[in-house]
């Protein structure tokens, strides 16, 4: 089903799956608007922690073990966001083969699985899924452009019924002019070359800005490495506040998000998310530059109080 | 705050304003999908009696001295769906009146004001409003292309705001590119001449659905004279259910959506929407001596059993 960009499919899963008190079980932490999303509906959040392998199976079986009112799963396996890392292929199977036991949904959001600058491409869990279980979207946004509006979820066909049914009282329709113009647009032009050019482009700003990191950031600040997407993520010393920072680095015309608000429940305030993909390598030294000294700033203020 | 459509209006409404069990006061009938967009946040739906002056105001007034989780007042004041039937000047000063006094909302649902043929313009209820009790929304879907999913809420600031957070929530934003569509509709042709093509089409399509029904239909059946919109209302005797009719009907490629749905509490059966839009009148005069024939055939089943 053609969806008004990929967060309607979030709004809809709120209103098929989840009753007030509902378990949603996400990635700690998961996308901010998902969150801002399924709130409508005041289900439970429980998060399950990360490494670099992505959500923690073991943590999500305990999890699943002892919250018998989990509805679904919300996880995003490619370059998550606001971590950019990557669910390891055998914690994709082991995903879907709880999912089974427990008899509970999967939501995979992929909004930025076509943008993989490094490593092999990895199956979607949609893919392994034998059950129906997994309810997949996706959208044009990050490949066309995020003014368009237009993604899509795919479903099995019963549970595809209810999200029909609540769509239509939601907005009627996904706009057809919208629906249209993707449509020419993937005629008429190359899309998997437009793909390809903006890979190339935000491989050289992810590299450029991890270099920059890598020379500029004290060696108390851990970041991610992702293989693709949009984002890295940054953790500070547990007693610098990204919101002070953030302030600082807000009159020095540099701008990230503060982590905390991608933990439905709350705390994290020493993380943060840094997005690669909108700025010219030239900048992105320069801010990632900028941004370094207030850190050095704000931990010395730190030790000095 | 510009919707995607303004179906989206009537979720936001649902998301701003209804938590389980408060209630809404309707129009009875009213329109279907605003009781589907609605149903989502489990409200308790309160009808109110119309009359050719639209909702009768002694019985809101009753409704709202006894019934104390009142939050909001939805109305469709123009050419009403699916009744076809304009509120009154002094209904909409009551109405006003009685929502300052039990400090509720009042949801304005005007899609088709533009589109009167004959009759004076009324003004808003929004117009008359002097506490922010209004939430007044419209679309460009009648007066330019249904397709375009482009729509409108005008409320007071304090209110916006939550509808801005939430709107965020279900889609992010309106397409970029639908609303520089509109845009660039309004800057290049005279939409206020299209409306009035259109308008005109619809007066002689009107004329001729009511000229037909005075001809062909059985005097048992009573029906609207809107003087505007899309719509007229049929009203059968009560042995009659429309469902059936429109079995019977659909046989012979006539098509009308059964009048029970509008209610969200049910009942009505021997009721039906009847759209005068969207077929020539030649096609319309047709339908309408088709759909005559089997009303005197159902009324003829009935007597005999």
């Amino acid at each position: 089903m053609i969806t008004t960009g990929s967060q309607q499919g979030l709004d809809l899963s709120g209103k098929v799956l989840l009753d007030e008190g509902d378990g949603v079980i996400c990635e700690s932490p998961t996308y901010l608007a998902a969150i801002n999303a399924f709130k409508v509906y005041s289900p439970n959040f429980i998060e399950i922690a990360m490494d670099e392998q992505g959500m923690r199976m073991d943590e999500l079986e305990t999890a699943l073990e002892h919250n018998h009112r989990i509805k679904c799963i919300y996880t995003i396996p490619d370059f998550q966001n606001p971590t950019g890392r990557t669910m390891s292929l055998e914690r994709r199977k082991k995903l879907i083969e709880l999912a089974n036991r427990f008899e509970v949904m999967v939501i995979e959001d992929n909004p930025y699985g076509e943008l993989r600058f490094s490593g092999d491409r990895l199956p979607p869990v949609k893919s392994l899924d034998t059950e129906g279980r997994v309810i997949y979207q996706s959208t044009f946004s990050k490949v066309l452009a995020p003014g368009i509006r237009v993604g899509w979820i795919c479903a099995a066909p019963e549970i595809m019924q209810k999200y029909v049914v609540f769509k239509q009282g939601t907005d009627l329709h996904t706009s057809t002019f919208s629906q249209m113009q993707v449509n020419k647009f993937v005629e008429l032009f190359d899309l998997e070359e437009h793909v390809s050019k903006v890979r190339q482009v935000y491989r050289r700003r992810r590299d450029c800005m991890l270099t920059a990191i890598r020379r500029e950031f004290p060696d108390y600040v851990t970041y991610t490495e992702p293989e693709g997407g949009l984002f890295l993520w940054i953790t500070l010393p547990a007693v610098i506040n990204a919101r002070d920072v953030l302030l600082s680095c807000l009159q020095q015309k540099v701008a990230f998000v503060p982590g905390g608000a991608f933990f439905p429940n709350g705390g994290h305030e020493n993380t943060l998310r840094l997005n690669f993909s909108n700025m010219t390598e030239t900048r992105i030294v320069e801010g990632i530059g900028r941004m370094a000294g207030i850190l050095k700033e704000c931990m010395n203020t730190v030790a000095e109080s």
